[in-house]
């Protein structure tokens, strides 16, 4: 203290005071990696847990590069409903090709579809599913696909909130992966969604490259086009990435446990199980829907996203659980993309 | 040259020459990223490709993020003669549980595999290849596999050089791999080899990672053994890594286009087509097996490691051919591991 008093024994301005103050509080902030997390318990059990498995020397120290870190897509890195992002870039891509398929406006699955009628797509069950992948993820070279994606995601808005969707993202979900990157994790997404889909967009929008990218994916045909080779999708899937799918996709394209996963739903279980079944330190975290306001609040009834069995596994180990409303200062980043 | 006269220009004693000129030689030395290649057109063109895609501002510069270098294993990073070396896994792992399957030794193409008669083995086909697949690559816990095959390479020889497997790997393409990290390469292995085999040894002998690691693959299914989470092996093919698989392999795995790629058979024509047909600069090479005196020469006519059509094709198209006999000073590394 006498330090203190030393620096200011003379009179010193309020203005000065304010400037001093103001710049603490901007060190303070610049040296907080998750800003956007509200102080509590779950912010410190990932700090503590980073800190942890980084800090040489210590028992749990993790190296770095079994430090991989595995995120389910949709409600946990972005949002999830009112359906999948994923649905309503298939019901476009319908749309786009009714023109060649006149048909489809009396057949389902394509005739709810084009009415936007999740009902009637749940109606359709399996067969429609496939039906629907069938008609707008695959027939076309990887290149084409991806170019399709990229067009949709550059325009397409959420029917709520008319943001694009990469603007529905979690602003402290986008902090945490940044967070766990500086300290020498690599961020993988496995998600039920399309791995393709997915990987158009990933990097841009999470700092997650392609092959970092595990989804739910068909099967490719090598062949030649005018000389050209090309990847034709196909409609047969390779992998449904989800349940027991997830470390399956885990093992198949990491071939190491992850030390953190993050989930939000039932079909997020087995990764947790798989990535808490290691030996040493390890986290695993749910993040759970109980913001009705700012986005959306479900868990166990919801027909997208139920979160039922994974939640009570998650009490009963002791499992970080996000409150979104409590623990999280912003739900989305600014808005960059300037609304039609 | 006036220059130099002004140094030398009082009387050197030639002890204090040799001792300049031994200093220049190690400076070369320490300075040259791939000593076991002979100067010659093959290490200029690899040298001048890494120049050129390194250089910023040049305009066949590659941001880090797109240096994608995949590499065939058999043949390209290590041994394949007289067999693939897997082969001599399958078959100890015959010898080992014969004890548990007496049967095998008068049923194929057990009985074969037993004599280590390739030819039988040959014999028994598609059909016998999936037996032993069966027999050795399924119905056991990734971890168990893990442990099986590291007990196996710890100790396993060549029958011809009597070293361990994994020191027939191939020390000029070690030093390729490291040459092409150091300038911010990522670099995979695209094999047609068990993906599984493979990464259990990998990133000890050649510093990939087993997220690096692309190869023929089994279907895994997620269950609980005793509460514990566990993938089991499956007998069915998932991928097979091989001829149009490799570029299927690549995009399912990496989701980018390589823009170097080396192989060196048939099975790699497809990954090297794949390769060269983005845009920019690339580089497409083939290790061509010359040398029956230091390792095997063969081509054309080999049952193993074919190489005809792709050896047509880069000469017709221009691609590396790397000359064993003549472009490498060494074949393998200094011996390590103590002979039994």
């Amino acid at each position: 203290m006498n330090h203190h008093r030393r620096y200011f024994a003379r009179p010193v301005s309020s203005l000065w005071l304010a400037v001093l103050l103001l710049w603490a509080n901007a060190c303070l902030a610049a040296t907080d990696p998750l800003p956007s997390w509200n102080d509590g318990p779950t912010k410190q059990s990932i700090e503590s847990f980073v800190k942890k498995v980084t800090t040489q020397g210590s028992p749990d120290f993790v190296p770095p590069e079994q430090r991989i870190a595995t995120f389910d897509n949709d409600g946990t890195l972005w949002a999830e409903q009112p359906v999948y992002s994923e649905f309503f870039f298939v019901m476009d891509q319908v749309k786009a090709q009714l023109p060649q398929h006149p048909e489809w406006k009396t057949t389902e699955p394509f005739k709810s579809a084009l009415a936007g009628d999740l009902m009637g797509l749940a109606a359709s069950g399996e067969k429609g599913a496939a039906e629907l992948i069938a008609a707008t993820h695959a027939g076309m070279t990887t290149d084409e696909f991806a170019q399709r994606v990229n067009a949709w995601v550059a325009t397409a808005r959420h029917p709520k909130t008319h943001r694009v969707f990469t603007e529905m993202v979690y602003q402290p979900m986008l902090e945490l992966l940044h967070y766990l990157r500086d300290n020498g994790f690599k961020t993988y997404i496995v998600s039920g969604g399309g791995q393709d889909f997915i990987r158009a967009w990933a990097e841009a929008v999470y700092g997650v490259p392609p092959e970092q990218v595990i989804g739910s994916e068909g099967e490719l045909t090598y062949q030649s086009r005018d000389g050209h080779p090309v990847l034709i999708k196909q409609a047969k899937i390779a992998l449904v990435d989800d349940h027991g799918g997830k470390p399956v996709g885990i093992e198949r394209f990491i071939g190491r446990k992850p030390i953190l996963a993050f989930g939000n739903s039932d079909g997020d279980q087995q990764m947790l199980e798989w990535t808490m079944s290691g030996a040493g330190t390890r986290f695993a975290g749910l993040v759970h829907h109980t913001d009705d306001v700012r986005e959306f609040a479900y868990d166990r009834q919801s027909p997208v996203g139920k979160l039922d069995k994974a939640l009570d596994e998650a009490t009963a180990k002791g499992w970080a659980v996000v409150d979104m409303k409590n623990d999280w200062k912003v739900i989305f980043p600014p808005e960059k993309a300037a609304k039609k």
